[in-house]
């Protein structure tokens, strides 16, 4: 029998001010199958009575943390379903073992954890439990990603020679923490956001997007990690190259301090007969460069686009999905994992949706590659 | 005091195989301020109760046809607050007259009706009931159509010399209708869509977004519709010269023949000093040529953008926002006006949302261009 | 015998200031096939003397006038082997009719003459002369419309149902004219110019690359010119609808008051199983986008281009060729057609270098244009 | 007094088959200074000769090799004023010397000498003969890097910080030197070639736009160079990171196989304020980012460039130029330079045009970059 009620939403984290927050509120729902019914949205009982009065939940389910929620909430009738994790970093392990343990499956903002360590520790927790565990790497939610990463699988390009991965934003290019910018606060804070600044925020996610597509592991890499900005406690400009575990070499830049961009990540994936290179920033369309034919646009449904990509649109060629409908793929995957784990399936994820593995790795990224900027020289992943 | 609780919409169509009304659901609830909790989805009591299965709404409120949904919605003490027409357009007018006629506040999807004659008629139940009424013209809600409209308004083109708008699509470059394809069948058969096909389908559109983006109505038009895919019923193709009321000219161009394109709406706007320069494809930028200076590329999210572009803009730069997004500004701003209306406002719709003004101004234009097609001349507007 | 010297030109016009002259003396030159040797370049004799310097020519070959310059050539050993005119349009036709009196061959900057009487009358004069007659209607050297148009004449697209060709330019946007620019000043005096303004300028250019591509000729229009300065004494802005030989409907917007724009010169056929779009400031791609398959770019020497395409290609992928580079397509070709008729062949210009007839087709092009936007009907062609 | 006659070239190398020559060929001729009068084409007589007909110039000055031509030459009333060289790489040491041993000025292709040392030893040459010695980096032509280089020199980025250049190549995805091209086969051995692949056939011109642009000097570098193709003698894959004098760093990317690209050669510079980012198959543009404004786009011939921008630029706004027209401006610049050094002037070449100080520091950096790569560390520069 099909469970025709939406499932239900506790978030730890989303209070005032906050930005992810209401992203993944707005994801969780957007294809109706989800509906954030309570939260402990902030470390202020106060405020995180003001947001759930923001997000139009019965009061009773603004908590005034996660643990009186997860206790207050295993024993309603109409418990959450599973625990979304939007806080800063450092409580990423925490609220999640907590969530586990409680019972309740979990979608987690990235990173996994504030340190590879905990990741660690993280992923035999989620081993334990036997639950489902999603991670936001949003990215992987476009619809052309999902194309890209068909095309790479199918081998049309042939065997891959070489990557090219660069998330550049131009946002920390001041001292923003210096002023009080919540966001900007939080991030260059070693001890909210773990030891990396630009590689853990955003670097990870261009790590990813790179191992997700290209579905090659990286087995080196060589990092040099800069502070750029004077004062700044943590990197904020990221260069590494790495080796891929088929001989590939994969370049990869992230930075903060790239004045004028906005969110520029791109992938280029060079093989043996063509190259595809996708934007975030235009996100639907996926450009294909062959070594002897005409280069080739796909766009956003195109009835030529593969089934793992066309299963994400929404709507008709032309019409833009963005950012927001590429989260709400996530959930919408973790939603069918969690509706299936409930019927009696083990909580096996599609290999479309980030979970702990993806979790794990990213940490690793973040370890080794402050590991070699240290070393000054390439280090085994 | 404001009302927490989130408003209840109750929608009209959108049953199986319907585009529009899951998209309209999406939109009313993506700023978290609207729930679908009603509808009479269509006109099979059966289809229409499987539709409120697919939406996860209470079975009770799935009915068999609207003036059920009316009359039981009414009697209850969570009633809806008003209701979503996503109906083909022949019953656009019949709709939009029951619900006003049973107090409730409506929100209706483009066009306003299937005639000018019912618009004209329409425009006077709106008058009569006093009741907030709301059309999605969904490209008005994008945040750079807003931001070009600004510019229009503050004189930084100069005088408008000059508009080319464009709305391009290839979808019906074959006979599509005869094949049993569901939207494209409503569109070609004039009793149900009306009597104009792209020119009621997307010309009016195109002549929406360019009257709201320069702030000036037509004063005269010389259209040709052609109709070029062989045993079609309607016109599929557009060409249309405007007056416009301060002296400029404007060329409008509308197909769905055009093969290959997919969602083209582009505007163009020139005025003495300067042009923009918007394409619905790629949503997130607005480009600017200045006679003298160098190109301006204006991005969503932009610090410099005008207070109207950063007042529906949800996320930071290079994230992109998309077709539902656009769509979803305009249900906040009508969620807006009826919670003003609900504390005792007249129902005062903003100028940017677009209301039965513009419904009646866009089934005009459709009238004229037959008109003018037919006798081969300009018409007044 | 192949002839290995250069073949030797004589200009008329191109005098200080000009700027076609240069443009023309370099697209002659770039292929290394002709050289300029004489000229006369100005009304004045003295600046016909500056011009012959700085084109670094024997002085003794700057002439005083047209008349002079044949005359004098004639009997010289080292003769000039043809003659290019590159003076205003009002002396187009006079310049050729001596040239090819003379028994020179002609290649002359667009449009033909200044009216189409004259273009009629000049189509006489080439056919007595039995003399290659060649007219510089630059586009259509480009690499990318010589495989639009092979792509068209292929069926490839299916037959043509709908055409858009714009021309935008923002330079007379202003009474340039009343400053005393030179390029302004003749253009907006009709007895230099010809009766038409933009249509002349420009609008022939769009009409001229619309026929050359599709291959289709108009058979009747219906156009509106305005003159949007003020005290402008020609039009500056135009837009015309044109019926096809094979029932296919053309859209052409011509416009020098569209402010910000550069050369806006892009063409879009759009048939019934795909469409191609060239724009001539992004020259080196076209793009072809299919009713099924993804969007195509095809780019200047790629190895899948037509026989056409890659015969005009000078570089390796990805090195940009531009305007120069086209009109020294149009040279090379004269070149060619010049040596067969030297060697005795009769003077049959290729297909793809445009002729008198691409001259005469323009000329009426404009009368008929401007016969149309005074009746404000639709007029034969 | 001014000489208004073209200054005489004299090429070596360029022969059948060759793709340079040609190109330095129109690239000297194009803006009418200068004008090839003879040459030593190729090691074989006759293939010499041949090409001496091909380029229609007097066959008694096509000779068997550029010892000859110098010999030659030097007797002559109407003596070559200059030597380009455009051979294989390992002749443009000898060759320059015995031009400047002859006395003749040399504006040689890139790189300047096939190793380091040869450079080092090519620049003492060009110091003891006192001459003007030219380096055709043809991307420093570009109106826009001229534009990129003002922008940088006027501070208006604030302080450069980071540095992205990449250079994109695929045609040499295969082995294509297996198969006898001819452009492909010197360029793979490293006797005729160099030691460095695609580190010195592209590396070196992105190497010199980074520095040429920001005006600064690289002090250290790790590089990483690989060999992708199987039986490759040379390095075809290249990634570096620097150090710049101010503190900066650059990344920069060089690849042959970079499957489906052209000539993918583009900089971006990030400041403290802003950014600016322009790429060689779209060179008309130059997009400038700011931290606070909106994207600009900088259009060749705007009225609002630096002047060094628009002295090299030939034709109004909307015409592109391309590849002959940078190399060209190179010509140009060393003709007036030549001119003044006739006149008695010292031999100082203009600072926008590369001369043997570029040469040598791209040599070093070839020899710093393999250098790099066998130790796996930072090396000094």
């Amino acid at each position: 029998m099909t469970v025709h009620r939406k499932l239900r939403m506790g978030m730890v984290g989303g209070g005032p001010g906050a930005f992810i927050g209401p992203v993944h509120r707005i994801a969780a729902e957007l294809d109706g199958r989800i509906e954030l019914v309570a939260g402990a949205f902030s470390q202020s009982a106060k405020r995180s009575c003001e947001a759930g009065e923001s997000y139009r939940i019965d009061p009773n389910r603004a908590y005034r943390d996660y643990q009186a929620m997860m206790e207050a909430e295993r024993k309603r009738p109409d418990a959450i379903d599973f625990v979304a994790i939007v806080t800063p970093n450092h409580l990423h392990l925490p609220v999640a073992r907590a969530a586990l343990e409680a019972g309740f499956p979990v979608m987690s903002d990235k990173p996994a954890t504030a340190t590879y360590a905990e990741a660690v520790e993280l992923e035999g927790a989620v081993a334990k439990a036997g639950l489902p565990y999603g991670l936001t790497h949003t990215y992987a939610g476009y619809a052309l990603v999902r194309e890209a990463r068909a095309i790479c699988a199918s081998g049309q390009l042939g065997r891959v020679r070489k990557v090219v991965v660069e998330y550049l934003q131009g946002w920390l290019s001041r001292a923003l923490e210096a002023t009080g910018q919540k966001q900007a606060a939080w991030r260059a804070d070693p001890a909210l956001n773990g030891p990396g600044g630009c590689i853990g925020d955003i670097g990870v996610h261009a790590f990813h997007l790179m191992e997700y597509v290209t579905g090659l592991d990286t087995t080196g890499l060589n990092a040099t990690l800069r502070t750029v900005v004077p004062g700044r406690r943590v990197d904020d400009d990221c260069t590494a190259l790495l080796a891929l575990e088929n001989g590939a070499s994969a370049v990869l830049l992230a930075s903060q301090v790239a004045a004028g961009e906005g969110n520029g990540l791109r992938l280029r994936v060079y093989g043996e007969s063509g190259s595809l290179d996708w934007r975030q920033e235009d996100p639907n369309r996926l450009r294909l460069k062959w070594l002897e034919g005409a280069e080739e646009i796909r766009h956003a449904a195109g009835p030529y686009l593969s089934d793992d990509a066309r299963a994400v649109t929404r709507l008709p060629g032309g019409h833009p999905e963005g950012y927001l409908e590429a989260f709400a793929v996530l959930y919408r995957e973790f939603a069918d994992a969690l509706m299936a784990w409930k019927q009696g399936e083990k909580p096996a994820l599609p290999p479309t949706l980030p979970g702990i593995r993806a979790g794990v790795r990213g940490m690793k990224f973040i370890d080794r590659a402050i590991f070699s900027n240290q070393s000054k020289s390439w280090v085994d992943f």
